[in-house]
């Protein structure tokens, strides 16, 4: 009740309680049963908070009422053991007799902020391309809030639960033809319907918009986990390999990979090849990333002997390292990382240009952010087929240096450039939205 | 000159230039030549920063003096090509000659708290049991400052440059027999000696005090971003992998691995296996966390019956998982963390206790984060083998949470808490830690 009356929900809410029947709360009139409310009132959605022992009473007088979905937050059904199983089963015939359908039970339900609802305090009322399915209510949370940080908001997010009845296919297929859905990204810890059936529905979906996936529960503890936790099992994590690679699915391993992943798709283009160009302050971090870069799938070839003498003309060589990693020396501050990217963009076979640039580490007042980033985007062509990759790194411990790290961050993305906080996430990603390209080209 | 000065270095400081020859920097005088120093002072070290040059001459003049040390700050010598190799040769004639001792070239030289050395400016003067030998200036920096955000301080550290004299494995015998150092840490991307005498050497020295190794220059990019940075060549990674195994090194992947693994070996116990109890909040991220703990070779393993009981007395087990993972929904607060720590503590075949714990998720007033952390730290008996370990993960980026997050960091620390950001760094360095014991307990 707080969180729609925060959102403004324009819709009517009717609370049910017996216990407050007559009174109000947050100003609207509680009802004492679901029976007792109004005949003619269209019920869109039920939202059932009481203990499972009573929920499928409640769901069939939904049903009977003429609602059209039940949305289960009680939690104590198949992840308790076989008693809430029983339950399961007769929220299913409940529902089965009344023609209600089901989210849940065991879930936090649904975000989405075009319709002005959300399953928490303090959720963004703004509407992104970003479709979010999970399995996890504190996950469905954790990824709204990460999306504020990474520069990107959801069209939906729903909060899965037991998945008694619509489940993550349904999701997916409604995500597929969902206008304002351009990335569909999931937590799954389980199958409810067969493999086939799933594998199936991807190909339809990754054609037209792109499916990262973060499968939990992949070994042996973690399968155990995931049974304590929604009730399911989790399988092998080897098939779900293969299903990604035959279904262009971007697969990633954590909740950091797929923050990450989902903003790679949204300010990065598909790249044709995997070759890099890096651009550092010091030798050592040099090659540190080259390291990471390589380690994780990417290349760093050295660039032409052209643009090196190009380089050359305005950075001396002592103390320098100038064919790929580049590193400056003194000489590498802003103007001269823009004049040098300016150089790479005539380079036709690199792909993606990492710079990293800390600019907590020279406070000063000139320092003007907006102009520093406005340069930096406009060091390669509008049309070039480039990505520009910022690498910051630097820890927010000093509370001196948060407003100039927020305020870089802010106006990196709002300058279309993306921003890791290390190569080796940059590598992963960059990696994986080429192996997505790539599947794209190769698909008959 | 500036940094000596900050650093109240205690000895006589003898500026040398000719352009100001007779003048005063920073109130002392300044000679026109090495030659015209007074001639019955003892130099325990001259720090060159003049054009490459110019260096040979200028060692030879430092040698005739009688001194014993060089330190050549000054670069553009092998990592340029063949011109810088002869400087570097002449340079050895030189030393040889006159009996004077080269670090460098290319290199920021020595940090050394006790003696009030120090390569740059802000670096803490504070001594710490922790020896750093880097083949990069930059990663010496880093290291410094990272070790205070880690809670541990470094007895020296050396930035070994071109290494063309004094060699990293000269600086290795050095720590072993130095009673100011625990731990041995390295930066390297070439070694300049056989690879046999470096393994002998390491033998020796890990069965007294463990060696963690960043190797850098790794693969083809890298190896060729080595040369361009110290001139050396990287060699195969495999080699050093096995190298690594053979001597019971601790051999880490880039710049967070090696400050992590540090902190590892100074705040915990090495373990006795690697069976781990997990504590955290949400099922979702408790499935996550087994699943990082579990690729990264840890074991997350049901506790006893026994134990199991001796939660749900104060548990309750609807929304909850008790057996290993922990999530205890809204009961998850920290009084019955260090409730069931205490329980955990009893499980015989536990060796580690991780826990999440963000404070700032729920500031108020009565937050009295010591007592909170003393009852983390208190929860597991004195002689306890378990190590406590504490993961937060939250982002420093809203400014008010910094001062929360920073007391915790500081307060978990001085407990003896290690704090990582992540699971998977977690499991890394703990597995790590194990394989170093179980290296120690296999040797001859």
């Amino acid at each position: 009740m707080e969180a729609l009356k925060e959102y403004d929900y324009p819709g009517p809410i009717y609370p049910v309680n017996p216990k407050y029947e007559g009174e109000e709360i947050q100003g609207v009139k509680v009802y004492g049963s679901i029976s007792s409310l109004p005949d003619d009132i269209p019920i869109d959605l039920g939202i059932i908070a009481v203990p499972a022992k009573f929920t499928p009473q409640i769901v069939e007088e939904l049903g009977d009422k003429g609602a059209l979905f039940a949305h289960i937050f009680s939690s104590g059904y198949s992840e308790l053991g076989e008693e809430g199983k029983l339950l399961e089963q007769q929220l299913l015939e409940k529902a089965k007799k009344t023609h209600i359908r089901i989210l849940g039970p065991n879930c936090m339900g649904i975000y989405n902020p075009k319709s002005r609802i959300g399953f928490s305090h303090r959720l963004p009322m703004v509407n992104g391309p970003v479709a979010f399915i999970s399995q996890s209510g504190g996950n469905a949370h954790r990824v709204a809030f990460a999306g504020i940080m990474k520069g990107y908001y959801f069209s939906k997010i729903v909060s899965l639960g037991n998945q008694i009845d619509i489940d993550l296919v349904d999701f997916l297929n409604y995500f597929r033809s969902d206008p304002d859905t351009e990335v569909i990204s999931m937590y799954i810890e389980n199958l409810k319907r067969s493999g086939n059936e799933f594998v199936q529905q991807l190909k339809e979906t990754t054609k037209e918009k792109p499916v990262i996936i973060w499968k939990g529960g992949k070994l042996e503890a973690g399968n155990s986990a995931v049974k304590s936790h929604t009730g399911g099992l989790a399988g092998n994590i080897k098939l779900w390999e293969s299903m990604a690679s035959q279904t262009g699915v971007i697969l990633v391993n954590n909740f950091k990979e797929l923050i990450e992943m989902i903003q790679t798709y949204i300010y990065c283009k598909i790249p044709n090849n995997l070759d890099t160009a890096l651009i550092t302050g010091g030798g050592g971090p040099a090659v540190e990333l080259t390291d990471e870069c390589e380690a994780f799938g990417l290349k760093v070839p050295k660039i032409t002997e052209k643009a090196q003498n190009m380089i050359k003309e305005f950075i001396p060589e002592v103390n320098s390292i100038l064919s790929n990693p580049f590193e400056f020396g003194a000489n590498g501050g802003p103007e001269n990382i823009a004049k040098v990217m300016r150089i790479l963009d005539k380079e036709t076979h690199i792909s993606s240009i990492m710079i990293t640039y800390n600019p907590e580490w020279y406070p000063s007042e000139d320092l003007n952010l907006e102009e520093i980033v406005k340069n930096f985007a406009k060091s390669i062509s509008p049309d070039s087929k480039k990505n520009i990759i910022s690498l910051h790194n630097s820890s927010r411990a000093r509370k001196e240096s948060i407003d100039i790290i927020n305020e870089f961050y802010s106006k990196t993305l709002e300058n279309g450039i993306i921003v890791y906080d290390s190569a080796q996430a940059a590598a992963k990603c960059i990696h994986r939205l080429w192996s997505y390209g790539n599947y794209l080209k190769n698909r008959i």
